[in-house]
């Protein structure tokens, strides 16, 4: 029996999940359909494909969807927010086809301005299912635009985007820094060394040291071949540094990183090198959150749960 | 009577001066030929209508000609480093058509490390003009690559390299925050509010507030016709914020800053944000340090000067 259809609807990706009357996932599709990838008016025809055959049940989407560039903005909700907030804050449409689609709203932290979307319903994800870190620790999504996300009490205090990957790509596509290099080797020592030196980098920081990624290969004491791990662990450092410095985590925070793959092993890695307590959360963490975002919402029974 | 030549050949200009017997510039040239222009070998033709007609008397050149992608490779002198140590530390070639050139040494900071080619020239031009800042100072290049060098008992004790006018670039270029921006209008107030969102930062540094420069436009507080004055004033803040956190000044050091134009007229507006006693540095700073090099190393005589 389905219960819900939720779908994850981002600038690159669009994945789909049909869930029984517990939560779970009994089947999972994933589109080539992100919201960047689609023509004027690909909307309807995305959306389509992606609930194609499946029964006339209630439709649950986050991400950049509900954005400007989306089918529908939905505006931001404002921080801090609960589950419940959020599961009110849903906006309806009716689409061509003649389903129900309802969209989760983004977050704003207005003490930065700052705004997230899609993240929201990861982080409903795992708090839902680590009670201590949502009374009161700090989620880290690691990504192009990472996130910090400070939690009291169950509801989202707060939180700050780091650009570093994006950062990271630049300097190492466009800049001098990664100009005429040869092919990168996988170099782990190095990449700790770029952590160290953002860790020591105090009160200055290590964009007062990017320049080392450069001067160091000149000397001949690091790799040319090193350098993008070089640099990766500068960066990534230097986020960890930052949100010490900022007051987002100390050595006591618990902190559950959302995530997988060779990324978020670098940021355990490094993690390390500053005595901050990092683990990985539970998987399946945007799947879980729509569902729990529409149980809170009556989109499907509250009674049950997996 | 002409005593000297001199030349500043960097990555994107050549510039030949011609003194007089007391360091008086009696011509200037400015050739499109600099060393990133050049077709392979057209260092000869170039350098040839440098000094086109002038006559046979020493020639003295700074810049990125004697790195490794010049005409020769020049090796850094460590620093620390006066203006007698670099005048014994030219290199001599003769030239295809049978004249001598000497080449000025880059310097490198072997603390860091850090390493600047072109600007000892002309950090010599300052230092034998203004005492007081050689005695105990520090010297700003603001620039694609800002450079800040430490002066004790007249020689450049270190240095560091910040890359602000780089990323800036690919910031505004490249990456999300600079994406789809209307044509930018000048916002003085915008870039006031970035040096000091970036002077508040404290220790975590602009760069945990970046996205700002999106959120706020977002946000509508900040118009998009003004994003790339707010982006500047983030990064020219924090290179500041940088220089006062990592040691290289303080409120009470004499900061000459060499170089004119807008982009100066910049770092004078945020420097007064921070109570930063910068002054801009007597003119021609570059032409005025080969005459003193050439001095120093007896190329011309000791005894005049302008």
């Amino acid at each position: 029996m389905t219960h819900l259809i939720g779908l994850d609807w981002g600038s690159t990706h669009l994945r789909a999940y049909r869930y029984d009357g517990l939560g779970r996932v009994l089947e999972k599709r994933a589109l080539p359909f992100g919201i960047r990838q689609l023509p004027d008016g690909g909307f309807q025809a995305a959306f389509a494909q992606a609930v194609d055959q499946w029964p006339e049940v209630p439709v649950l989407a986050c991400g950049m969807v509900g954005s400007r560039n989306g089918w529908l903005e939905v505006p931001y909700l404002d921080t801090p927010t609960s589950v419940e907030r959020l599961a009110h804050a849903l906006t309806t449409m009716a689409t061509p086809d003649g389903r129900t689609l309802h969209l989760v709203p983004g977050l704003r932290d207005p003490s930065r301005p700052d705004v997230m979307r899609g993240e929201e319903t990861q982080v409903v994800g795992v708090v839902t299912q680590s009670p201590d870190v949502a009374r009161h620790g700090c989620l880290l999504l690691p990504g192009t635009h990472s996130k910090w996300v400070s939690l009291r009490e169950g509801s989202v205090a707060g939180f700050a985007t780091v650009m570093t990957g994006e950062l990271f790509g630049l300097l190492k596509e466009h800049s001098i820094l990664g100009a005429q290099l040869p092919p990168a080797v996988d170099d782990d020592e190095a990449f700790l060394r770029g952590v160290d030196m953002a860790r020591d980098s105090g009160a200055a920081g290590a964009f007062s040291r990017v320049f080392s990624a450069r001067t160091l290969m000149l000397d001949g004491t690091l790799p040319a071949t090193a350098v993008p791990d070089y640099l990766s662990g500068l960066l990534i450092g230097d986020e960890l540094r930052m949100a010490m410095a900022a007051g987002w985590v100390d050595a006591n925070t618990h902190v559950l990183m959302v995530g997988e793959g060779p990324l978020c092993d670098r940021y355990l890695k490094a993690a390390k090198r500053f005595a901050l307590d990092i683990h990985a959360a539970p998987d399946a963490t945007t799947s879980h959150g729509l569902w729990r975002i529409a149980q809170a919402a009556a989109l499907v029974s509250t009674q049950a749960t997996a």
